[in-house]
């Protein structure tokens, strides 16, 4: 069963670590530091479906579940990485409830959604079981990050065939017209922010939110929040890198 | 002029970075830290000869000098590294002079040395000049870090024609019959670091430490060592992931 | 001469194979199997564009029709792939004439379609005569796949511009409301397909069919299939792995 | 600043190279010959996102401005390239003002435009200045190149946000009824040509144009494009080949 | 515990599979088929590093143990390779005792050998415990393909560190003057492969052979060898392909 | 049968090109320029054993015979080169007899060398008579670049098993006490280039030369020389593009 699940079964919140750098290898060390998950950004990392490919073995690998937030709501794309191993799916830009619709479809076979068949590395693994198990395993959000999103967002968390809504607080932000800061205290992201999250509970969606610090994030599960990412392997690996310069040179 | 050369005509220390992740996107990130280098590290990293070129571009790019740790001490490794942008080799396993003056050789041009012709990286940039200029600015350290070594390191240091020793205390420590620890405290390998330390400086040679803890590095270059390497990006990115989640856990 | 035209000009049916593994290599030793082409599956296997255009180079050489089914009907996706090597598209999930008629336009050059310019392999071979000849060699299937697509089916085989349909049996099922079994017996997906065939024949179209199994190929060239693909290499590699260690365990 | 701005900042025209070939290694060669800039064909070069990423480094290293065109009209593609350091974008078949405000729209933060925030390698330089800088900084082009681009030029040249229009000559002259020659001489793409120019300067816009012959540019710069490319990477290659190739034969 | 050894401690021989092809997709279809362990042929395989590095995760994942065929007795790629996830080396045309011991010796870790420290991957799983587990957990084999190793062959069985000797039947072949046949039927090559086994048997080493079909390995598991590797992925899959097509055109 | 044999059987000499940029596509451009054969620099070129096995493939398909300059002495490279289909091997830094014979053993199968049985891509295409003709189809040439080298010339071009000598100018011209210049004119280079080539040709053996001029390439194979490289793709791609914005900007 999908650990997101088993997390949010266990009445608790995930908590996904982000990973922009292209590398098997450092994806099986952050998967070996204990995320429920692993998003390989697509969108807005330097991987493109070669490289997530073997991550997603190295991320299974290292006892995270896999995920991936798209570069757009393009079925080709989900459904390919869906073939080789994503079971969850953060799909950015969603506007209105027929995008969400789409979306939805893209990850479901028929007669639900339209998913085309053709599931090489589940298939190997579960083998004729996952056409079932699929729709039942994997997690999937769409992204709520601009003024129109905001809009329409009961039209979007009306639509069926997806767990919930994922916020980008930099994109939400700059579409508010506030610089693109990680963890905004902007009295009116952080209001827009309140009311998707109270909106998507209300609907039954679950809601997850882009972190940068571990503390702030750890305020938001407080708060309710189904998922949430923490600071990316880029940022860990610059701060990291700056505080141990900062001890060699005192 | 080679930055590690710019720190010592400064009377400062080096403070080089290590890396095990064969990818330009995080050298990058690591180089625009303010290492004074980085160390590709192709005994040990992930890297092969493919990644490491481009990884070499990245650091040079970040303001950081572009170094790689050798797999071992083989001419047509060395060589091919060099010609695609290296200016520092730290070479394994030396173990007797002759081990030495062979690696000295595949630093050097004829008469000095016996490296071949095809600077494909550096002629691009700086022409015919590269051939006198080679020597002059490449750095070189010939890793000490086993019992014969120890015995022999007199008759290694006395070996022209590359910087300095740099000395391996997981290697050494084995060596000793310690266990491989990171900024080891076992009293026979503390002496034995500071043996080599003082025979080396005696006989005009550099020498280096690789080091994890920032803070520990620091302390030896108050000892006096010429260049220390920090915590490797692996380590960053570990320790770093586990920090941000147990924030966000609590 | 397109291969797959030469064995229609004998009045034969052509048998392709289908590579999911994205590796030249493996391409090659396929390509001398002897199959009339190769199909590279950039839908659901796991080459991209950058694996493709090495395996076309394997294909030809081996002496097989390079083909590729790909990931949606996006033209700038199949253009790039005619202008590395590809010869032969196989489209996913055509269904309306206006998709139809989409696709078409994007396999020939103005004033028949709208191809842009800029075939960097083919040209390399056969220059300025390329243009006329591209229109005349690349050989072209739209995939009838859904429910929209049968009852649209007429409207899509009277488009011109490409050369026919091509059943997709697992996702025809699917959409039937039947598992994805390849080389299905449910009645109304064997019925869907012979009304594919008997209506594309009667529209002066060709017809192909996914097969996984040899003889049932066979039984489908023997009904008048015009192509038809047999087991994808995956497929081959699993089932030669479990004989072989079938026989070795006894 | 970008190069391309400076060179018009200073009254001149740029003069840019074109690559094909996917590779780091030319591109720093091709840069270092003293371009303006180079422009990776993601459209019909053999680069996808991965190499385009590495050469985006060596082209910054070499002393050129990177840029690329792209292979379709598709923000997520647009925005990850401008994500890892491309400062410029060339985008191909616009036909309509709307067309031209959505590729408008993908190259600028909101409010003025669409792009999603997440640039990776840029903001490793710039941090937070890179939101400003970045509408500021980057060059982008429309392709002019089909009869219904022509037909609604004035429409696409009234569109804001974005520098200028494009043309590539081969694909206008298929458009024209004529064959897809380099640096084209019949009297309807040549007068088709003119117009461009004349109106995209008429309403305030940049011109460029896809040039093979060195000379043919420089005619071209005199009747004042603003920018010009030169004979790609691959074309280079095969005319040298051939001339040293004669040269040795005799 | 080492797959390998599980097999062995179990009273059974170890069935192996062996992999020319370098994808880590079709690595893991392999696995899955239920093999002991899976041996990446360094030597006349298409793997480098980096696509074994890929692989091991592959097989890992898929259940079989991750072995591989080395280029040469050469200590830098055999650390590498184990510090990468291998947990079993063969190496090729060992033909002295020195050479059996400079291969035992690259095995182990001081005091018994001198591998370098920097397990990357294993230590990010086992920890500082892979010290001590390394050497009782990878299996090792001599290639025995030569005229001199069969001359020397009590010799090298005599030397200590490594598990056991393996048999390459072509190379064998060849250098008693027959055809590199698999599976050999020349009675002086047979006779030197039952020589070979019963002096290891009768020394203590195990005994493994490279096997093409898989009722010739049963055999020979029946005579007593304690590891057999059975048909290569490469073979596997153009005797399926031949097989598939003759099938389709009858 | 070999495209350089079948020059030298119709008395001509042959004219091969040079590779370093590391990619198919361009080394395709090359093979269809007309050269006789193409050598990928593993030297000093960018390309490993991964790209040359790619590049292979381009160059055979484009009519030209593939063969490899490697980077040492080193029987596991060549052999892995030759399995993947080199049809010529240029050693560099032949110094001694006894190296010339260690290199022409690693080219031939026993009895006559030491190569060892696993030809991956020949054997697809000729099946078991590859053993056979490997011997008289592959080409050979050991570096003559040293002082040591041309003291110990006779005994090297004694040594049977290998076709000729190659004489790399720069290194030549650097053990001699000269700048690295391509196409030396400096007397004592001139003349030992002279001496190798009488005798070289004295002892039966056939005599290669690096050319960087095509000119300067015609007039040495009027001198006799039976192989000349001439200008490597790098270099064509450099003077190209300069000449290009040369014309452009006037």
């Amino acid at each position: 069963m999908n650990r997101i699940r088993q997390v949010w079964a266990e009445g608790r919140s995930a908590v996904v670590g982000w990973l922009h750098i292209p590398s098997a290898f450092s994806a099986e060390i952050m998967a070996r530091a204990g995320y429920d998950g692993l998003v390989i950004d697509i969108q807005h990392g330097a991987a493109s479906f070669h490289e997530a490919h073997e991550m997603f073995r190295a991320i299974e690998l290292g006892g995270a579940e896999p995920l991936a937030r798209v570069s757009a709501n393009d079925p080709g794309e989900i459904m390919k990485l869906l073939d080789y191993g994503c079971y969850g799916v953060i799909c950015p830009m969603i506007e209105t409830g027929e995008e969400a619709a789409a979306f939805a479809a893209s990850l479901h076979y028929p007669p639900q959604g339209r998913r085309s068949y053709g599931p090489r590395r589940p298939a190997q693994r579960y083998g004729a079981a996952y056409v079932e198990m699929a729709s039942q395993s994997i997690v999937s959000f769409a992204m709520i990050e601009t003024q129109l999103g905001l809009v329409n967002l009961d039209q979007i968390l009306a639509v069926e065939g997806y767990d919930g809504v994922f916020i980008g607080p930099a994109d939400l932000a700059l579409a508010l017209g506030h610089p693109p800061k990680p963890d905004p205290d902007a009295p009116v992201v952080v209001e827009a922010i309140r009311h998707i999250r109270e909106r998507a509970h209300a609907m039954g969606k679950k809601v997850g939110l882009f972190c940068a610090d571990g503390a702030y994030a750890r305020a938001r599960i407080a708060e309710g929040f189904d998922l949430v990412s923490i600071a990316p392997d880029s940022a860990l690996l610059a701060a990291g890198a700056q505080a141990s310069l900062a001890a060699a040179r005192g």
